[in-house]
């Protein structure tokens, strides 16, 4: 199984501002969430790198020494690419996996009745992400900015979610939460033919400080729209137990059909604690929106 | 096989200079190119393309449209990849292809005593950039820019020379001239462990109507170090003829050991027609040299 990747300086990294070893284990990491959230186990990959001349001597260690630390920690071995000199930074990374035949997630698998679940906390990458443009620092606030610049792949999760020939398959449909829940469960919608309706209180929110909030940070939008997480957001027929995924994992709402009246025109309903319901665009990454 | 390169606006093509229909043709041609080299049969290719927006319309239409047309050519579907936006177009593509399994070209099989052997002539696409950087039209001196525009790849050779079950090896290295004789020679040297020496007098040139070498160019030094001809440098022990290959392939030298005398610290020595034998620095194409 294979998925490819761009990481691109001034769109998805600060040459100046991220630590350069971040900026190498990320690139990797952000491909191989794609290979988690199918279910498959990582292996290898290939690296295209251009960079202006200026940046080949340390900059470009430091890079491959974090691309290298994950690599470790990932379990895969880079197998080719190409390098070129260009005036700013540009990356594509292919990654490679392997899967039971069979055993492979994918995201049109959502069916009318499935509970919908993500794993772990959703939110703490782009409120890491703001704080660390603040402060610029990789020390303060570290709960959140580790998440942002040394994210963890739920790989394990991905493959039991999937089953074996041995375990039966958890999943109908996955994704992992690159670019926000309210994005990644339209794409899932979409693709399924499907609508959804998730709960504000079920949502596994970052928890952020009191300081935190009074500074303008809200836990709800950080999780509904804020990417980067790289959890797995999954439907699933039968009821899942965070002993069965082996991590946290929450229900947050359920898939609705297509022409459900409550859909209201758009593919995600949100409940709110107050009990209204409304409409959920989705307003994750988007690199081709227009800035508002 | 897998393999990946990039291509990159402003090194690779000039996007308001470039027909767009050969930008995509051309990316997926060059890409594709390594995988006949290796003696790959292609089948499936994934793009990462980032544009900036006002590119997404007819222009990424056009790309499209070339690289289409290539995939048709070379038997390929797109099965993957991503679109982000950004100030210049950088595309990466991964191709893979099959070969069989015991049966793949590598660089470094070179051995003393082997012949030297090119298929088609060299010197054509790097002539033919020069004429359509001087003319900016695709039907002007046609012969020349066209190779330059859209390359053919010679597919069915490098699955000739890597041999099959049913039929014998004929290589023992190989390499595509994407960056020129006198660079791809010296890739094959250093990762073979040997010295080579060509004659002039052999090496295919390009063909120039008169009025074009009195225009400044020259043949020999178009074939040397012009990129971009997209054909196989390889390697045999013996004698190879045209329709083995199935293409016209031409002798151009031989394979010395590392520490034979006559490579006067260069990896490659060229004999000239005067019978003079001079060292051959590789001077194609390398986006890292310092310009001169």
């Amino acid at each position: 199984m294979l998925s490819s990747d761009s990481f691109l300086e001034g769109v998805h990294f600060l040459a100046d501002v991220h630590p350069t070893r971040a900026v190498g284990y990320k690139a990797l990491a952000r491909a191989t969430s794609d290979l988690a959230a199918m279910g498959a186990q990582p292996r290898f990959f290939m690296l295209n790198l251009a960079l202006p001349a200026s940046r080949t001597g340390r900059w470009m260690d430091g890079l491959l020494a974090g691309m290298a630390s994950a690599a470790r920690r990932f379990g895969m071995v880079l197998i080719g690419g190409d390098t070129s000199q260009y005036p700013s930074i540009v990356m594509s990374i292919t990654v490679g996996g392997v899967a039971d035949v069979g055993h492979i997630l994918t995201r049109s698998g959502a069916r009318p009745g499935d509970g919908i679940y993500v794993s772990g906390t959703l939110g703490a990458a782009q409120c890491g992400l703001e704080l660390f443009l603040r402060s610029r620092s990789a020390k303060r606030n570290a709960t959140f900015v580790r998440p942002h610049l040394y994210p963890r792949i739920p790989i394990e999760l991905g493959r039991r979610l999937t089953g074996t020939d041995a375990r039966a398959r958890i999943a109908s449909a996955a994704i992992d939460t690159s670019d926000g829940l309210s994005t990644d469960l339209s794409h899932i919608c979409r693709a399924s033919g499907v609508c959804a309706r998730i709960f504000a209180e079920k949502i596994p929110c970052v928890n952020l400080p009191p300081r935190l909030q009074y500074g303008g940070f809200d836990p709800l939008k950080l999780a509904l729209h804020g990417g980067e997480d790289y959890q797995i957001l999954f439907t699933a027929k039968g009821p899942v137990e965070s002993r069965d995924a082996g991590l946290k994992v929450t229900r947050i709402g359920e898939i609705l059909p297509r022409r459900h009246g409550e859909c209201r025109g758009a593919l995600i309903e949100i409940v709110h604690r107050s009990g209204r319901t409304a409409r959920l665009a989705p307003r994750g990454w988007d690199s081709f929106r227009k800035k508002q």
